[in-house]
């Protein structure tokens, strides 16, 4: 990958500049920080700063004069007390910085997270550079026909070729175009603003993206989560490895209580106390709708018959 | 434009159904409520819904009980007086909701937006239209050489057809790719959350953008704005048209003090007094970077020699 | 209660002038617009505005030309899916405005929902009533011993008179102080913006409140729930009516899948599991807190032991 | 003041705990950073963690690989022109936290910046301190006759003796009741959050906030603004000097442009431009409202006849 080597140098002198301070820090994400992670084929996930840990979502709860106390099981406690109900405010005491590398189509979609600071390349100002996200072979799914998404289910490998092929030269052919617009030599042609309009969204920009804790856990259940296009969830998971860095408690109680929990209705309540009075349930008595009795035995792991 | 074939019947419809409501109204904004008013070569803007007039901003800086009273000379005189000082609350009182057509690279400048509500077009679960944003030959601004965004100076005549013909032939081919890539009938065919990554920025989407009546302001007065590239001002000027029949004596205010007023530097302001003095100021003089002293001079349409 | 027959009239007149207009809306609502709804001894709810109803949530879903369709089945489980994935966007196109009457004790925990736009009538400007809050007997709890909420015991008999005695003379006795400090004439004695410091946070205030409908759900949710202080699920339990009122399948949906449903975690859904495979599960198994077991058997109505 | 002998301990020793980090750092602020900072007669402001400094505005502006440069003639450039043009979104990318104690009558005010995360000490779950916000002689002031506000003008000697005793009986009285509803042992007496709501808003709160540094210069803008009520303008300055010391270049353009600076009506400018021409204006024929003319006269130093 072109980019490593490119900023190889300046990270590893700014990881070179150790300075003093009183804040308090999180050891695990000091050893990562400014380090890039590569996510796609030429994307990448890079933490540039970041404020808290786990003792300052503890020391918000507590409202008390100092530091939040040391990692007792108290605070273990109180931090999954705090999950489990819901009590969101502590976790907006911790902010952290990402410069991220990733494909417009994905941006289109993270910017609709909309309680975070951005500041993104400029196309207006800059030239954007050759580099499109084409897809690995396995990743080419196939129209849903069932639903309205992509289905998880592969393309024929017939089709695959062809496919590739029209990413590739689609992509080629956009860029030559941008260069012949904007002149040889960047200047008297067509200005950079209406040139890049022929570039496909599958190019790569980049930005700086700063947001608190919990809107970053926010977005990594909506991102992560296997209803969100591929391509992001990837980006959503680099990023999960890195709070569990950061807050490793809170990503701990974030993962059981809320990742790995489920919501469930009303009407679902009273299928499972049916079921724990010894009661027959099926879907054609459940009154639920055959999409939310299908997900209710997936969450119960119960066969769907 | 097919678009107004397509949907002049449902605005038709809508328009006839008239309903007693108790709520404020706003006259003007009655008379084009639902009506398409077309921005660039396939866009347009819409009004939906709305809630809130001049009186309803009135009503909340009164908090008192009942209505705001009648548009009298005091009202106009409490708004403008809001606006002088930016007491911003009361603006917020009033919602505006649009549906709106536009290129997604003016919508990617559109989101930064970000306190307001959008619904967009999926081109995950929908295929989108074959409409790109192909300039006017005298929108064709070139590369400025002095600064980094495009200068308003048009391209010379002799390069037009060649970036027109760019510009079409891009998109028809990125279209074509598109199709091939959907499959025929759309199913089994490449995902359309894959497929839409190789088409370009200038093609159209379409949204419900919902905005309180101060963030729209501000969007106006950023977008608007000279800086701001060509393409996305068409718009804002078409809103603040809309704003104007809305909210009339709101709008005039925001024009007064807000768009045709400055914003004068503390130094700015010590070269104005010594004007007033009759001392002679100058750019050696100043104090001013030559960029600052350009500005100065030019909002006050004095010399800048 | 003396602001009923002081506004009466208001609300009257406000009611008999009826506007034609093409906006959607809402029968039930518009029955009942500008109308009072008393909370506590001296507070209200009023709905002032409203924009949108239960077509508008499936319009922004739908994301297509014209009016949302008619409230067919399908319309139905349209609302339904999106509450049920979470699917929150929509909801914010509904927006709604009210005028409320509070005490400042409870007015300082409704102001940290911060999506919303607030104008609040000012003490600084203006002399408050002599409005204060007096709880009922029967709302005279005591402090927990278990925990630290108000934990709904009653006090004793013997002490209710003596609090509510200290509750009357503290609130007469700061009202007195607060006018001799102003002056006879409210000029020339101690600015208003001072004076007011001296008063209780029972004291009632008023402000005009607008927020989406989504996060006016989130509200409900949170402070209409048996954790919050039981004056302020007063008001979120009448403002919950009005919502029943204007966006009924929304409300509808709310209820089943949000306030009535339960989040569980991923070890209580382990446990779901064990049990309907016939294991038996007890609190020294289950790995979970004292405090997570008892939630998980209250919420599935089995004992405890 | 009590409270520094109370926490003089804790901050000591969480400024002797010194950590290595490689984030960047501000060295002014490092060095105040816990300490405390009094405000009125109890109150405190104290940093007590930061994000980035003035090369963080830098980068998210310049969106480059690696760190800001060096405080080079062109970043302090670069950094004025943001301000000029108020391109505010790089100025979200540093943040801050604060540890304030403050009367809940300021707290009300400063609540209304709803940018920003805030926990604050619980009346529902902790009893409150006898600790009362009570006036110095100076700041008594008097209702005006002429506009709304505190004028001020201070109160006449006579009375200022008057009312200081009833601001302290007033209090004392207050929290005389309020530890008899709790009851001696705060058990079984009236529940925390009810006993609270006798005691005045002259009170002390405290709360941790975290804000970005452009919300935070907004916050000062308003409320170190001579027309916002002395107390908050006394918390307002000396965040502002912290600010200063945090990012001096960034807190410099903001004086310069924004606090010091004024915007003028499209009115005023030709107003300016027309003494620029040797024409005499005058209050008749400006246009102007008297307020608007007063206002003008002042900003550039102009006699009002």
């Amino acid at each position: 990958m072109k980019f490593v080597s490119e900023i190889e140098n300046t990270i590893k002198s700014l990881r070179e500049e150790k300075n003093v301070s009183l804040r308090c820090r999180s050891d695990s994400l000091e050893n990562v920080l400014y380090s890039l992670f590569p996510v796609l084929d030429h994307g990448f996930v890079r933490v540039i700063d970041y404020m808290g840990n786990d003792s300052a979502v503890v020391q918000a709860a507590r409202v008390s004069y100092g530091k939040g106390t040391k990692h007792s099981r108290s605070d273990v406690g109180l931090i999954r007390y705090l999950m489990r109900h819901r009590h969101t405010t502590p976790f907006e005491m911790c902010e952290i910085k990402f410069h991220i590398k990733l494909p417009i189509f994905v941006a289109r979609q993270w910017i609709r997270h909309r309680t975070a600071s951005v500041n993104e390349y400029s196309a207006r100002y800059s030239k954007l550079d050759n580099e499109f996200y084409i897809p690995q072979p396995e990743n080419l799914v196939a129209q849903s026909t069932s639903n309205r998404q992509g289905g998880g289910v592969q393309l024929p490998e017939c089709e695959k070729d062809n496919i590739l092929n029209i990413l590739n030269k689609g992509s080629e052919q956009a860029y030559e175009q941008y260069e012949e617009m904007l002149s040889e030599d960047e200047q008297n042609g067509l200005s950079r603003e209406l040139a890049r309009m022929n570039l496909p969204t599958s190019i790569y920009t980049q930005w700086y993206w700063k947001i608190n804790l919990l809107n970053l856990l926010k977005f990594v259940s909506l991102r992560a989560d296997s209803h969100a296009q591929w391509e992001i969830q990837e980006y959503a998971k680099q990023i999960a490895e890195l709070i569990q860095l950061w807050v490793p408690i809170t990503y701990q109680a974030f993962e059981d209580y809320w990742l790995d929990g489920a919501s469930l209705s009303k009407q679902q309540l009273e299928l499972i106390k049916a079921m724990n009075n010894g009661e027959k349930i099926s879907f054609e008595s459940s009154g639920l709708s055959r999409r939310e009795w299908d997900e209710f035995c997936d969450i119960l792991a119960i066969s769907n018959r």
